[in-house]
């Protein structure tokens, strides 16, 4: 693996490293982490990167890792950047014949996600999406279930994802976090809706296999000042008749990383938490509900083939984030052309990133227009 | 305390007469607990009514009543029936100079909501509605804290009510709560929407102080068959440019009587949860979480002031509604004109009732409309 | 119904008065409110009792209405007064014919409590012991659970009362409640074991259907100057080699009224916890667990019959306090000689109370002795 | 990092390397994975050892690695056997300069734990014994709050861990986990008094800063069959007056790995559950109670210091696991004599080790025993 961005004073590529590095099946071998070439050789020297394997640029990297030896170059980039600094690396990677995991919202925009669409489609790339939240046990278990047909066909889905961090202008102190997020050219057209709003409508997706048709949204700029959206509300409808609604906020005072899924069928319904990620609630109509728990023996293959702890050993956020890399590890692995990975090996691709791309367009459009309801196209 | 309705194979009428005794100030004294005389009396005689005061009809129970001794005769009526049956004995009874509880929603139209109104100002009647909810502690402990300005100015309002009892098509089998709640005749122009959504409505304008003034609703008949929603979902505008969601649908498969409410304002938050509702969660941008319980002696006196047993004795819904009782009863011995009891005793009055209705028809309008917001009139 | 102590300054009382006419079955017709005549005249006056039937000390009270005539007098004295003040008004009513309702502990120690059975056998009155904890819907659902015999043989049971009101010398105060609770001459041997002890071991026994043989206790006077325990630990064996802890204290800083059960069976357990009632939770041993919720369709018949509102509307103390009085009820209404009405109406009767005596007196000893276990007679 | 034991079939071999290797300061180097060379050889390959650095035994290992160049050369052994197989390798390791990690119960009796302690006096070695549960952050969150006063003196320790998958005679199907821990040759003398109420005591005596002086234990084999207890309950006496109880069961049918911890001082109280690890709720006398959350700004430094995640974004067991060994990690790179390392770079030691056995045959002996109270020495 070789890393652009993610230097070691920024979060999230410490993140990336822990859970690409969990299994013991992934090392990271050389990386670009930051375009000042000196933050980047003090980043590899800090985690002992050899210096010749250690870049100045992202294109430095792909052009000289191509030229190393099979054995020895990366397999794939991870890409742990803002989102300005998706499309390009990624492209590069992938038509140098590197696989590519790449952050999320994919691009900055949706035009970006159907031009590297068709990226991956013509240099037979892989390329993973982290909707890390996808990775839990308890998803896998939540998707399984509703597969299963047990609770009836799909009538409410209501996601949301509350947090507080931007209750004030954060971005004014300095926060690089903050930043970039609130900073439409670094960010795209959405705020809190391009942040988390698509883990959100992502996670709704993954597990009813149903697909938002349209929205009705409202989108906030609730600090003074701000020029994104930190606050987001929407009515949705799916296919299959199912209807929800969605909230991403990032000015619910008080609320940490709240990225809550219900979901109700004719039979009964489901409840996850987050922030308690290794519990599924499962309702039913006319009998006791049931908390299903990670780990557990009576869980279905796909909650178990991720798991890594027996049941009341409490699995996490770096866990989940593993079994994005760990699928997408196995699909880099088996790569065969022609296959769709992402199915196949469980993991977010390209065509969850054109999604949610398009998930903040509606959302931004609908949210300035009169008109109620705006489509989502099929993608 | 005289009754229209509530027979004794109801289930509501069973309630408030729980309710009205709890605290050994309110009697039952006389009924007209059906629209058939012989179910009256038989309901009357179950209860220990003698026979002379139960009444086949409510003009009857009104007119007979009316002539009695001031000493002797009730104080007022308790209207448990079905919506259609509020506005008419409520007018009155009020002309007889009775007071009146009534049900909620508190009547079968916005107009004849707005025609009571006129009648008990002109009357100087006092009128409670029976919106439970608020009536519980930790509610008006929620009331105090925004109120105090502790959490600042509020951003955000979430008011749910899930419930999943008309997941089937329960009014087909004769349910009695069933039928009469999905027939526009009398139920009125809203399902959910009137039934549960007037409950989230008035929970969230009670706490929060701030007033809906618009909305974009999206109200489905899930069930099919069904002539009034069963399901409806929300966005919502209030004054003091907070926003917010309303959800109000009984098909949520697996859910009870879920009623929550989430408020946050730029500092902190606060969580409430009906099926638990000794708790109040506070939350804070920038230290921990609090968990505000009924009966604990660090609560406000607005709390303290509704609570009958010491913290960790845990108090219910009988408990909430007693509260709604005791203190109408309370404005009705302190009767003198020109006040407004409701704002001086802390009950939901006709003001509250009318704001429902107004609710219900902006909803009911909006779910029709192509038009994103439909404005709710200030009341 | 007949009242002694109870003044309106007492908590319990007024409990009591509630829990009693919840049901519009019971109604408050007399008291001995106080030892003072004049407090009692005033606490019925604000009763709306009339004057000449509040007395001056229970044996007037027995005495008088002994000799009004059969439907005007009293049918029964309700008892809730410190633990000295329960053998001689329970003797007396007793053996003038009127049935009894009792606070526990029973009496001052286990002789009286004997004795008291003697009195009861004879004189075929009928005594309930508000042991109020057993009068919860969800735990005859657990007691129902155990005894159908789907968790197997039942192998731990833990029982913990945790409070944190005594933490500080609050009797030096002047507080009347913390003033009697610590005072051996009205208590008796045990302070928290008495008070709170006797509550949870009550429960375990009612619910698992076991019988306590012996324990070994450590009870500590943990504020300085008491002179009875304010904290209690055990560990318990049962009949059927089942064994235990039971846990009780009044010095467990930030509880309130935290009264817990756990149970395990061979092939599943289940827990309560009296501050969150109306969930019980049962957990399996090789499937998911389950929430079972008051008041819904899936329960026995045991816990059904005694709620009084739909699931989801929580139920709490006082509901429970009003099951022990309307099991009560109706085993005086059906008052047949040679019964035992607590096995046939479901209540705690004087053969609790025998119990709850030997096990204060056995933990007083074993804490006491250097030998490990001390027995608990079968009673 | 060299490994004895943990081949690729063993569950805990895995969980210390994915803990090891986390945080990408250590990386496994060479391995005796079993006590079969082939097996051994195998496991290696399995996980990318170079087979020149795998070992047929763990004295082979030792004994070659000591001969390798000190740059080369593991730094450390990871002992992750049964606990049979723990005192003589850690010995050897000791003994040829490499510094041990090593899995709890330290040994097999009290007596080789006292020998292995002055080997790592003589040595001066490093060893670090894995009770992982006190790597959590909000365990070192209420350990800080204990020691800051801030809840006065504690009062009452009761410190539970309950499972429930030896409920049937697992063993006897061959699974391996279970076969060792109810072997008392490969055990010790301790069921599941050593293999989790060690870890409770060590957890109490962690958090609390006390040390348990005196216990009166009951220990039981509730699985027919049984030699070792795979249930016990124990009353304990800590020094400063504080008393409490303790319970670790392995027949609690339903329960996961439910390691509990609630301790009450003067002013408050504070209770943590393993399996929700991240949040620990602090109770306070007259004020409401607090729930502190791992990653968030208002911990103390000794929290925040063991955590990798924002708030909200959930930290489980592996991360607890890898708190020890990155402190292990750090006290190994400053090595300086006549340290003690345990203390200044906070994680169990030797010490623990050596109170954990006599934790253990102070229970195994109070179980046997009439007499009431067995003391633990002082270590």
């Amino acid at each position: 693996m070789g890393m652009i961005g993610g230097g070691i004073d920024a979060f999230i590529g410490a993140v990336h490293r822990k859970a690409a590095s969990m299994d013991g099946e992934i090392e990271l071998v050389c990386g670009a982490f930051s375009s000042s070439p000196a933050k980047s050789q003090a980043s590899g020297e800090a985690l002992g990167i050899p210096p010749d394997r250690v870049y100045g640029s992202y294109t430095e990297m792909i052009q000289k890792e191509k030229k190393l030896p099979a054995g020895k170059r990366m397999d794939f980039v991870s890409i742990v950047t803002p989102n300005h600094v998706h499309f390009d690396p990624a492209k590069q990677a992938l038509e140098s014949g590197f696989h590519v995991v790449l952050d999320k919202p994919m691009t900055l925009t949706l035009e970006e996600a159907i031009d590297l669409s068709r990226v991956v489609k013509k240099t037979k790339g892989i390329l993973a999406l982290t909707h890390t939240y996808t990775g839990y046990p308890m998803i896998k278990e939540a998707r399984n279930l509703v597969a299963s047909g047990s609770l009836g066909a799909i009538r409410k889905v209501y996601a949301e994802y509350t947090q507080g961090w931007l209750s004030t202008p954060l971005e004014r102190t300095g926060q690089k976090q903050a930043g970039w997020r609130t900073d439409p050219k670094r960010s795209g057209a959405g705020g809190a809706t391009g942040d988390i709003g698509t883990h959100a409508a992502n996670l709704a997706e993954y597990v009813t296999g149903l697909r938002i048709t349209s929205l009705c949204a409202q989108l906030n700029k609730v600090v003074k000042g701000r020029k994104l959206d930190d606050d987001a509300s929407m009515l949705l409808a799916f296919d299959k008749q199912a209807t929800g609604v969605l909230v991403a906020t990032q000015v619910a005072a008080g609320e940490e990383n709240n990225l809550t899924l219900r979901v109700y069928g004719e039979r009964g319904g489901l409840e996850w938490h987050q922030e308690e990620p290794n519990t599924l609630v499962v309702k039913w109509l006319d009998r006791p509900r049931e908390y299903h728990r990670t780990g557990t023996g009576y869980l279905s293959t796909a909650a178990k083939s991720v798991t890594r702890t027996p049941s009341g050993h409490p699995e996490g956020y770096l866990e989940a984030f593993a079994n994005i890399y760990a699928n997408f590890a196995k699909a880099v692995r088996a790569n065969k052309p022609g296959k769709n990975p992402g199915k196949e090996f469980d993991f977010p691709t390209v065509e969850e990133g054109i999604r949610g791309m398009a998930f903040i367009e509606a959302a931004v459009l609908s949210s300035r227009e009169k008109q109620k309801w705006i489509p989502i196209p099929k993608s």
